[in-house]
């Protein structure tokens, strides 16, 4: 028998108590770095943009040479011309055509009643402060008519206007986008600290099994795949896996098979966590370590076990798949954020109208699996634990909590995206 | 000036009619099919499970055997005692401890009134048809008194009852899900033909742009990252993506980067895209093919262009991160979807109050960005396409249609996430 049967939300709380996030971190280039989680608060070692820049394509100026500029009466300014910078053998950098962005003196020489021509993104010069936009002005040789009056900064991208220098720009357990790597690329950091991934043993045990590697099944065998799944699951939640041979049901082997993945951080097995003559693994758990669950208030999944062996977490899914996918998502995925400091995500969800009933369990948080179509949730008929078939066919999970007795036809429901 | 402003849903269609998705496929091992794309049905060659089973712990027994038995009336069965298979050099397989599967003599003598010890899982012995529960038998040392009539077929899960032989188990177009990789596994699969990822080539042009190889900025210089950013986000959404050297803002090294990448099924460039006198990518686009889009009404991102050269579809993001970051999720997501087979799914959206009021623009599908906190969207101010920092901010996006004026504070609103 079970030791005792617990609610679903008492032993997750329970397992995740029982042990710490991995601490150790790695140093890896950015743009390997999508949803890793940055390990330290990253400041801004430089402004972005490093120098203020023309937000319109125009003619930069000083403000206080616009003054009483209007439509009807432009004040004029002398358009400086510039040598183009390529000549100069320097890398020719910004929008700004006639503007030699290197040529210092140039910049010291900008004079009340010049203007010089500038593009989006252009660099402003030295003493410059606002850029009038092409409509507001017209070129007349090496003569620029203004037809508006501008304040200083119009137009005018200051220098750290994204980000300033010194600015804490991502934050310790933030977890990595593209959009955020492009910032650390603005930066100009190649590298940053992440969270190690944390690493997962992945146990199949159960003499029926066999690989695939078998060519074909004898009466009474089926192939391996519990281990599969939860190795590609764990690997799409960003931990790493590690897939090991099938154990057969024999305490020993079960328990060298774990001691010698203890190097891993987190264990998963996957069955003989009934209470049948052949389910051992829950006896082995708590013989290397402590036993904190056995049987569990989830349908299906009832006989996960979730322990604890040298510091680190053990989940044993239950052989039928559907138990196991369900101890997966429910357990073990929680389990591999905390270890590895992954934020906790939305999972994904849509709202539908259900097509049929479906029962709840009392005292169970019941995981039924529907199909979506047009809007509708459609309960999948075949409802058992050992029906594989059933979650390939759904499309989420509608979990229905311990103390409802189910929902009925054409009432709506939150469902669960499996992925 | 942009040739016309195109509103944004139309330029989608025009630009995802004019190409056709990627017809090449390939053979992978199921281990490495994660989110990747059948190619064709896949039909289940065998029975899930091969062999009828037992769904519960028990005796199996043939049906007719228990006429007549009720909870004060047992019938006597004898306990058929089989030989321990492990004895004969045979793989010992199911759940069975005392039936001897491959020692076929036996299973010709399963007997009227005999019975066998069986576990959830076992294969049933020729002849018997139903399975007795534990709590409703009593053993007896060679005899077992069973408390219950049966039906043939009770607590029996009869062979395919999971997947039966010749069924479509997959179809073409599933976009493959660790569970889905399950079943594959559970029927022996070990590769299957899956589209191939389509490969983006990214071309970053802009004269500003050096690389983060660069140890240190000049004045002007900005570290690409627009680049970087797309090919994250094209591996992200499974496409496979090659960045390119930058490129200056000269037309036949524009020109030179597009044609020595039209190997790829893609293109996207970055910068250059506005109508600026450096702004050069949408006239090489159409010099080499049809440049069926210049200016749409999205913003920011009003600059994208659109493209076909060689049947290839080309993306021009405008450089402005914030501009470029919209093309990319409106448009080469959608492209790459297309070329790839990938099923549409939905975004990652969750509901939220607005904390303060988001304009809209007249005749723009306006991606605002907005922070999520405790079910609040709170607007980002710096709303400039310049700010590559507000997306890294931004938890999402709200899209304001065309034709809406903006959403004000307290109204709730879809947030599209940005991951």
């Amino acid at each position: 028998m079970f030791r005792q049967r617990m609610n679903a939300d008492e032993a997750k709380e329970l397992f995740l108590k029982a042990f710490v996030p991995l601490s150790d971190t790695e140093k890896l280039p950015i743009a390997d770095c999508d949803c890793r989680i940055i390990a330290e608060n990253i400041t801004a070692a430089i402004n972005v943009p490093n120098y203020s820049r023309a937000a319109m394509d125009g003619f930069a100026v000083r403000a206080c040479d616009t003054l009483g500029a209007g439509s009807n009466s432009p004040v004029v300014l002398k358009l400086a011309k510039a040598v183009e910078s390529r000549n100069f053998g320097l890398r020719r950098v910004g929008v700004c055509e006639a503007y030699p962005l290197f040529d210092k003196p140039f910049l010291k020489v900008f004079e009340n009643g010049t203007c010089v021509r500038v593009h989006t993104g252009s660099p402003i010069p030295d003493g410059a402060d606002a850029v009038v936009m092409l409509e507001d002005a017209v070129l007349r040789e090496d003569k620029v008519e203004i037809f508006m009056q501008l304040h200083p900064g119009k137009n005018v991208g200051e220098t750290g206007e994204d980000i300033k220098k010194g600015e804490v720009i991502l934050k310790e357990g933030h977890r990595l986008r593209p959009c955020d790597i492009a910032v650390l690329a603005a930066l100009g950091i190649r590298d940053i600290p992440v969270f190690r991934k944390p690493l997962v043993a992945v146990i199949p045990t159960g003499e029926e099994l066999v690989s695939r590697e078998n060519k074909t099944l004898r009466e009474g065998e089926v192939y391996e795949t519990n281990g599969l799944m939860a190795t590609l699951y764990i690997r799409k939640w960003s931990g790493a896996s590690r897939l090991l041979d099938i154990v057969e049901d024999d305490p020993e082997k079960i328990k060298d098979a774990i001691s010698s993945n203890l190097d891993a951080d987190m264990i998963i097995t996957s069955g003989g966590t009934s209470v049948g003559k052949r389910d051992f693994v829950p006896g082995v758990v708590g013989s290397m370590g402590t036993l904190l669950v056995h049987g569990v208030g989830i349908s299906p999944g009832k006989p996960t076990a979730l322990g604890i062996i040298k510091g680190k977490p053990v989940v044993c899914m239950p052989g039928y798949p559907v138990a196991g996918i369900v101890a997966l998502f429910f357990f073990a995925r929680e389990a591999l954020r905390k270890l590895g400091h992954i934020p906790d995500e939305q999972d994904r969800k849509v709202h539908a109208v259900l097509s049929g009933k479906i029962p709840g369990r009392t005292g169970y948080k019941t995981f039924a699996r529907v199909k979506l179509e047009k809007g509708k949730a459609i309960p999948l008929a075949t409802s058992g634990a050992g029906i594989m078939s059933s979650v390939s066919k759904a499309d989420g999970f509608v979990i229905i909590p311990e103390n409802v007795e189910g929902y009925d036809k054409g009432e709506e429901v939150e469902v669960v995206l499996i992925e």
